[in-house]
């Protein structure tokens, strides 16, 4: 079912009696003057409830996890929660005993400044890994921003900034829509950029299937009254057909977080199970909130969406599409707008998923478009012209339709390109360690 | 047990008995003058014994593989051979059952040129994928090599020319031991450059194990007196010591096919089981080989060991090299020189291995030194400068030793950087259409 949604300013504010605020404070050890914010990139935020709310969130299951995702795990489990404080600059991952310290330490300040009960402050962070907290440009920045605090479109835009690490744009956005006739408001920020290919889940705690494969954080709040079971399987939902669906580099970092604040100050009859017009709204914030990751992703030229439909399973729909989703040899003839079907083929035939040569099919759309070209037809080349695929893949977002022909699941990931300017960001220059990101 | 071997001139040629040539006759279709050779790669090479010969084989075991793998597959079983022919510029793979009339056809006309029965002959082919096969073309080189053939380097050169695809260099090798007190040789030629990740098994049948993941092509001569079941035996472990260890892209290709012929014109006692000599004279070969693959893939600039210690299992430890060796932050790292073990600490814990953040040691040294300077110990970074990581990390060849300290298992990868010039080399030309490889 499709629903239309009304936009609405003030992304992480939109929603009732949410405040943000965000400062500069130097977490990178820029080397600027203290505090200095002439220019800088905001590198701190404050997300605060007026009411306490109900908590959800889905955390990395990489094995290898940051302390602020560890202090959320358990923390969500309480199921309230009031305010996030959150910095770039630094991942606070690889940091052994003071690390998990420091992030308790950082929720701790920002709780004294809000007076609030310590644990119900949440914590994210991203940026460079293995590197200790500054802690006093933390508790300064804490200090800073809480005076801060307001409503409002600049209010969300200038968070949104402060969660960017090599975003080249800041990721917002709002909808309102009414649950039993009262009108609901869900807002949201997001970034990503590198280590892209999140494979989130409740506790933490890795699927029984094989892991999937960024930082990737996420904020969302909503006015809505929602009890937090409720609350934790809507983001669930969400997050299993939005941010678990997308693939930068297919790198899965150690820090990937989202976290929805639900304040119930919407005065809708509350949610206790589950509400269709919520999760539909839900899961449009957070789908959109992940393209954009896709589509800002660090060299990003081409944005692809992967639809393997016709296997056996899920399980073998998911790991074709992430077989060809991830293959550097089908990304780098993505970034020259090459309609290669050998090397997909070539893909799937080496992906866990069961695939026949013989009755493969693999097609090219552009979005939203119904009519699709051949490239292949059970396993033959067809006689579409080699100029007509390209004018498709030459575009900047086209859909990549693969049907193994084998059964009836279908699965779909968002997937972008490899180009030089990836490999150029990412190889660092070990002149200045400081461009050494995590 | 190291063992020292005397390299040897004559590559494919250097046993008793093995002959090779090779010509240019435009598999690719480059459009030269019918035939010319003047300054062309050449791309169709013959290699024959003069005896008939045990045979063995191992095989890529991605689901979508190409004609003369099929081909191959069926008469290595047969456990005799005495020739192979084997083209460039075309991969006879995703060409459905004319693809595997144009393999069989192939061998068909090598063996009226060689006067030998069709089943003797065994082919190869590496190139382009989804593209009928020039059988005019290779009929015609088929006939102008035939009365070429012959012993010596330069004829080894020519048949490692032919069979280059994207490879900057010609890779051969030759050596000469002892069986039973009588001198045997090992020859052989390989070609690997991209889509390299090979996971070859001897039916071509993945293994239980989730599969692994370039097309490498590699032939081996040898005058050594063999059963061919033994031939299998030694080939099988020399194999998955050397090809099935190393990546490049990560991606395993449609073709990847190692093949060896033993003549027994040696006159060493026959080899009925196994024997060690050959054994390691063969895994010496295939390793040479197969480093040289590495060290001249796609735009590669550097070649970094993945030693992996103190896993559970060896499926472990191999998830865990792997998932290093073909992430993409981290080999972007290598290609700038960049000791930077938090990618790597991220990728581990995303790998199917068990990984415990808080045991993890990673070291680097340079190859052959007993030295190495830790960057992480149980987790946490040591003292060791960035400079000191730095001068290891800027040599064209290191070592990447990670302990897991979780076990006693092993294993270990030979794997590349990940560069500009491979993005560049393969993104293609789509206003070329011929550019665009498989």
């Amino acid at each position: 079912m499709k629903r239309s949604f009304t936009t609405i300013p003030g992304a992480i504010t939109a929603a009732k009696g949410f405040l943000a605020s965000a400062v500069f404070c130097d977490i990178q050890h820029l080397g600027t003057g203290k505090g200095s914010q002439k220019g800088k990139k905001r590198d701190l935020a404050l997300i605060v409830s007026e009411a306490p709310a109900a908590v959800a969130g889905m955390f990395t299951t990489n094995q290898v996890c940051a302390a602020p995702v560890k202090v959320c795990v358990a923390r969500v489990k309480k199921g309230v929660a009031q305010a996030i404080v959150v910095n770039s600059g630094n991942a606070n991952a690889c940091t052994g005993a003071q690390g998990l310290r420091d992030a308790q330490g950082m929720a701790a300040a920002a709780a004294r400044q809000l007076g609030l009960p310590a644990q119900r402050v949440l914590v994210g962070s991203t940026g460079r890994i293995g590197v200790a907290m500054p802690m006093a440009n933390v508790r300064r920045g804490i200090r800073q921003a809480a005076p801060l605090l307001g409503q409002g479109p600049e209010h969300a835009a200038q968070a949104a900034e402060a969660i960017m690490t090599s975003d080249t744009r800041a990721k917002q956005i709002a909808l309102e829509f009414r649950v039993g006739g009262k009108p609901v408001r869900i807002g949201g920020i997001c970034k990503g950029a590198g280590m892209i290919q999140p494979g989130m889940s409740a506790s933490g705690a890795r699927p029984a299937a094989r892991p999937l494969h960024a930082t990737m954080l996420c904020f969302l709040t909503t006015d809505a009254a929602i009890a937090a079971p409720a609350l934790q399987a809507a983001i669930k939902e969400a997050v299993a057909n939005s941010f678990n669906r997308i693939t930068v580099d297919g790198d899965m970092s150690t820090n990937d977080t989202v976290l929805i604040l639900a304040n119930g100050l919407a005065g809708n009859p509350p949610i206790l199970r589950s509400d269709s017009a919520f999760q539909h709204a839900l899961n449009h914030v957070c789908l959109e909130l992940a393209k954009m990751i896709v589509r800002d992703g660090e060299g990003v030229s081409r944005f692809v969406t992967v639809r393997v439909s016709g296997a056996r399973t899920f399980a073998d729909a998911d790991a074709a599409a992430r077989a060809v989703g991830n293959s550097s040899l089908v990304k780098t003839s993505w970034c020259g707008g090459d309609p290669n079907w050998g090397r997909i083929l070539d893909a799937l035939g080496y992906s866990p998923a069961r695939v026949v040569e013989e009755k493969a099919d693999v097609a090219y759309s552009l979005p939203g478009e119904r009519k699709r070209l051949y490239s292949l037809k059970h396993g033959q080349p067809t006689r579409v012209p080699f100029r007509s695929l390209c004018r498709i893949t030459a575009e900047k977002e086209f859909d990549l339709h693969i049907d193994l022909n084998l059964g009836s699941a279908s699965a779909l990931l968002y997937a972008s390109d490899l180009t030089e300017a990836y490999i150029d960001f990412n190889k660092g220059d070990v002149s200045d360690p400081s461009s050494l990101g995590g």
